[in-house]
């Protein structure tokens, strides 16, 4: 029933939790603390009622919580809230629903208290998931690797998450949905106005094809605290984030220190050092356990599951071998005196051990298993390469 | 005197160790460990007498040796190729010398039996030196960093010593050379013939300036084996190797392997992941222990000592902050309050409560010390920015 002092029924748990996202900021350990010892609707209870603090709770810090907590409440409309979500097609999940992202558990008491979601793409994807973060400035060379690198995902089950702004984080939603999979932006104020407006329609083609996620409700505006504390969302709710590109100082690289904080992978796309927007992820690598990732592969091995996952070694990505070079697999001796072999010609045994710097019998020996490989010949008592 | 069988002075120390540099192949283990045990003259005495194997070694291991230096042996004559060094302003460099690396003893019996050099510029340089390898097809990217970390690293009075070959390693003498350093080319074959041919210009630069070594004798020429063996003096005779491209094969990761295996601390110069000539460095990155580095200052910390070269912290390489957004310093809360300021226009004291989601009373706290630090200010009982 409606509380004397609030428009709406205080016992509704959906109700109670869409307060509470609204009461208290992002993060509010007070309030995860207080929701998580009575509940939603109890912890509201208390703080209309002006009980005391919680079991194990500290007076001062309540009184200090409750005072930042009571200016909102006549503010409170979580009705109305949950018409606009709905309007919008979207909904209210909460954490005992089955759709809530586990991830989560680890943020303790900075969970948030419900997530506000547009798109029928699951928020807690059944497969793999890893984030793809990065600069808003980002170079072409940062968006092409981020939409490989999300297509690669994409086509390898593994949803990518991102927040949805300009630059990597679009070429990654991008890319996901271009390679027909599903993609999850985290946005950092309410979906009633997606953030930023010159994505709108990126925006609204991941709330029809994935999901649109957000802690706080509508009407609330993304403020760069709430973009700060919307990172800990993105590596919360993913198995790992990997920073694309990132300045020295960049948003990105908080959301790296979250996963980091929550024992969560985090992989790094290095780039040119003449570029300013590589610096972030190269201090990456300096000075945290970033992992260098240069392709999905590495990504997937990432995220993946130890043992099962891992990338496979790249292809010979140099195939520029000097002519009469020693094919793979020969033993250093045999390679030596593979070397030595004139390219066109003949010569003879001790010229070989002379040329190779080995015994007469270690050439004669050599010479028996290149033969028996077809590399070389013998001819009227000399050797000579085997003709291609 | 001269041996009936050698057409030199055999009881010579130059001659000898000059003899043994073209009996043994590079890394040639038994070698080491006889002329480590009985020197240049003792080991070529029982190499010619035929004694039984030196105290400690196996009997098979010593015959096996003897016939692959034997071959060898009716071709020694070395006062010719001291001549010919001589008359290319050249010197022979004993382990004994001064001028011996320290860092050479690292190499144990794989350590060569002298140097033969040319050029005025230490072998041992008294400061510091860092080795700069990479791939020979480089790209214009690879060369650019190459001589900008050379250059910063002549600036910096450290050596930088290379393989003398196209691509990374020409960048990279260039880059010392323009910068004032004296730089050193290490070889894989005879100083007379100085490998490559089309960087002959710049190998006699580097004889004029700085300084060309090799552990074989003129006259040897530069094979695959005797490449690859080279790169363990390029480890050995630095205090560290960055790589600055390489390709997922390639040679320069020889050189890193081996300085790794040295216990020197190995570099890695990131590029695009879409860089076939950057897989090797993101590669080392990922399978090593390699540090990525970006600018010279980050090569001297790496090669540097501890607690005295660190690399300053970078420039903010960002600066772009959304306007409105909170200077550095504030705390949390702080910040989180003037970020809830209007850009233009005045708000009261309960209106900052609830977008801020802070107490009134720590609205207050706060706004007391913005106004101390000049960042807001008081008007008609209403609050606002300042105006910078």
């Amino acid at each position: 029933m409606a509380d004397a002092r609030l428009p709406f029924d205080v016992t509704d748990p959906l109700l109670a939790a869409a307060a509470w996202s609204r009461l208290a900021e992002p993060g509010d350990r007070a309030a995860g603390i207080l929701v998580g010892a009575l509940g939603a609707v109890g912890a509201l209870d208390r703080l209309l009622t002006g009980g005391p603090a919680p079991v194990g709770g500290d007076t001062p810090a309540w009184d200090r919580a409750r005072a930042r907590w009571v200016p909102r409440l006549r503010t409170l409309d979580p009705r109305r809230e949950l018409d606009v979500i709905a309007r919008l097609g979207g909904r209210v999940v909460l954490p005992d629903s089955r759709e809530w992202p586990a991830g989560l558990a680890d943020l303790r008491e900075a969970a948030p208290f419900c997530l506000w979601v547009r798109g029928g793409a699951p928020v807690a994807p059944f497969g793999r998931s890893a984030a793809l973060v990065g600069a808003r400035a980002c170079t072409s060379y940062g968006q092409h690797v981020a939409a490989e690198l999300a297509a690669g995902l994409a086509e390898r089950s593994t949803t990518v998450v991102s927040g949805g702004a300009y630059g990597i984080d679009a070429a990654a939603h991008r890319g996901s949905l271009a390679a027909g999979g599903p993609t999850v932006a985290i946005l950092a104020g309410g979906l009633d106005r997606p953030y930023p407006a010159g994505n709108a329609d990126l925006l609204e083609e991941i709330a029809e094809r994935g999901a649109l996620v957000a802690e706080v409700p509508p009407g609330t505006a993304p403020t760069r605290s709430r973009f700060l504390l919307r990172n800990r969302l993105i590596a919360a709710m993913t198995r790992g984030v990997v920073v694309v590109e990132a300045a020295w100082r960049s948003g990105a690289l908080s959301t790296a220190a979250h996963a980091a904080a929550l024992l969560r992978p985090v992989g790094v796309v290095p780039g040119p050092v003449t570029s300013m927007v590589s610096a972030g992820c190269h201090r990456l690598l300096r000075e945290s356990d970033a992992v260098c990732v240069t392709d999905a592969a590495e990504v997937i091995e990432l995220v993946g599951d130890l043992g099962t996952d891992l990338a496979p070694p790249h292809p010979d990505a140099d195939g520029r071998e000097r002519p009469g070079a020693p094919p793979e697999g020969l033993d250093p001796r045999e390679a030596r005196l593979f070397e030595a072999l004139p390219l066109r010609g003949r010569t003879t045994v001790s010229r070989l051990a002379r040329a190779a710097g080995l015994a007469e019998s270690e050439v004669r020996t050599a010479l028996a298993y290149l033969e028996l490989a077809g590399l070389v010949a013998q001819e009227a008592g000399a050797w000579r390469r085997s003709r291609p």
